[in-house]
């Protein structure tokens, strides 16, 4: 499958650490060789990476290792093309402006039967099925709403185009508007809040540890989610199934989580990924 | 001013010799220092790069020297900001998806007054005049053409959004959907198509040279647009005053021009920008 990762945090802050874990992964630890994508926000701004080349041995990876950009937003996307052909108009994270605002949005998993009709306000350039569903929650959301509406009914409304979506197959995605970051489980969703006391971690895909204690200060609270754990050392915290979680400032602040919740090992969440023609 | 540059052929051809000179011209032999950007199309799909370091000293122009990479269509802008907060938000070129095709813009100028109301279907994320002017070219695109109209009606379209807009100020820009490019001049705007024979190029930043002969095949045609000239030994093709011109494959199809038309000198087009508030 794909791997997805994103952070939201309080404090504009550096991914190198869990993005030098997530980014081996792709091409040398696991097999995700179809190119690679990361947005930063900055302010209402984005920094967009894409990349055909391998994460783990692209000049745009080593780049962003490089340049150490802050960031209290970040998506990013390590892509085995399953849908589409591998091209750059494929490479997530998509961005779309709505509202005079852009989201950037990643998907992992597989759609099937969803070719919803061309939208007044928003088109897939590429032929994925991940943009499409991108193109059709934004679409959705700005013929319901002309204007931004609340969080409350934007997270509703969210909820419930992905209660609709998931429908079709495999839809586990982080998408952000800069401000806030959604993210959805359909199989495998992880993430941390790294807050007071800091401590440190040790990456899973490699040989490195981060002590944060140096690098944060108290009042720092730090949200990252990836497919799987990226650290060794450190409590993840899984998605449900069909959990959709909204995260503000690093703290999770809405919640929408099925009444009997079901957790799948790693095992069961490949094995599924597999069965739906999702490559692992 | 800002400084515009763009690139139109009819094969993928990097573009890292203009690069260099139009780069140097962001914070070494000119005073460009607030910035730049870059997009490259690849297929539909478009690398963007964006920097607030001025591009001198930029590692993301250091990044794209280093990667070589090929394109058919390339807009690049380096940002002396004169409207809106120095921002990503407000960092040239502009993408937006329209019929299913991204479309890049970079506008060098001013435009006073030019204030549309808000669009249906494109707002701006930053506050700067030019994106403004790229949303209201969309939305009055959009508004008109549920589908992409031919050639012939989208060029006298935006000519004539062109003629509107400039009515309030310095208009300078370039726009591609990574199939054409189109370029207008209020001051300075400048073009060559370089084609078999192929020569020798020297950049008029820096003391570098090309042999274009060794790095092209006869059926080449290049087309870079910029908005002085970059090299010392070559023609260049100044655009008149108010010239709308549009480019594919490296040859110019269409072209509006003034019925009785005028060209700047440099000096004349410099002191315009300043007496416009443009800095230069």
């Amino acid at each position: 499958m794909c791997q997805l990762l994103g952070m939201n945090c309080n404090t504009p802050t550096d991914i190198i650490f869990s993005f030098e874990g997530f980014r081996l992964r792709g091409g040398l630890t696991d097999h995700h060789a179809d190119g690679f994508g990361i947005g930063f926000f900055e302010g209402k701004g984005v920094r967009l990476f894409h990349d055909d080349k391998p994460s783990a041995h692209s000049p745009v990876a080593d780049l962003i290792r490089a340049y150490q950009i802050k960031s209290e937003n970040v998506v990013a996307h390590i892509r085995k093309a399953t849908q589409g052909q591998t091209s750059l108009a494929n490479t997530h994270p998509f961005m779309r402006e709505i509202w005079g605002e852009y989201w950037l949005f990643a998907h992992n998993g597989h759609l099937k039967n969803f070719y919803p009709e061309a939208g007044e306000y928003y088109r897939p350039v590429g032929n994925t099925d991940s943009e499409r569903a991108f193109c059709y929650i934004l679409e959705q959301l700005r013929q319901r709403f002309r204007h931004k509406p609340d969080e409350e009914t934007l997270f509703e409304t969210i909820a419930s185009l992905t209660h609709e979506i998931r429908n079709h197959g495999l839809f586990n995605f982080v998408v952000s508007n800069g401000e806030f970051m959604m993210a959805h489980a359909s199989t495998l969703l992880h993430y941390i809040v790294r807050k007071a006391p800091f401590g440190e971690a040790k990456l899973l895909d490699d040989d490195v540890a981060i002590d944060f204690s140096a690098v944060t200060t108290p009042n720092d609270k730090v949200a990252v989610i990836a497919t799987l754990p990226l650290t060794v050392n450190e409590h993840w915290t899984q998605l449900a199934e069909n959990e959709l979680v909204m995260f503000r400032q690093g703290d999770i602040i809405r919640r929408d989580i099925p009444s009997s919740p079901r957790y799948l090992s790693i095992e069961e969440g490949l094995a599924i990924a597999r069965a739906a023609g999702v490559s692992v």
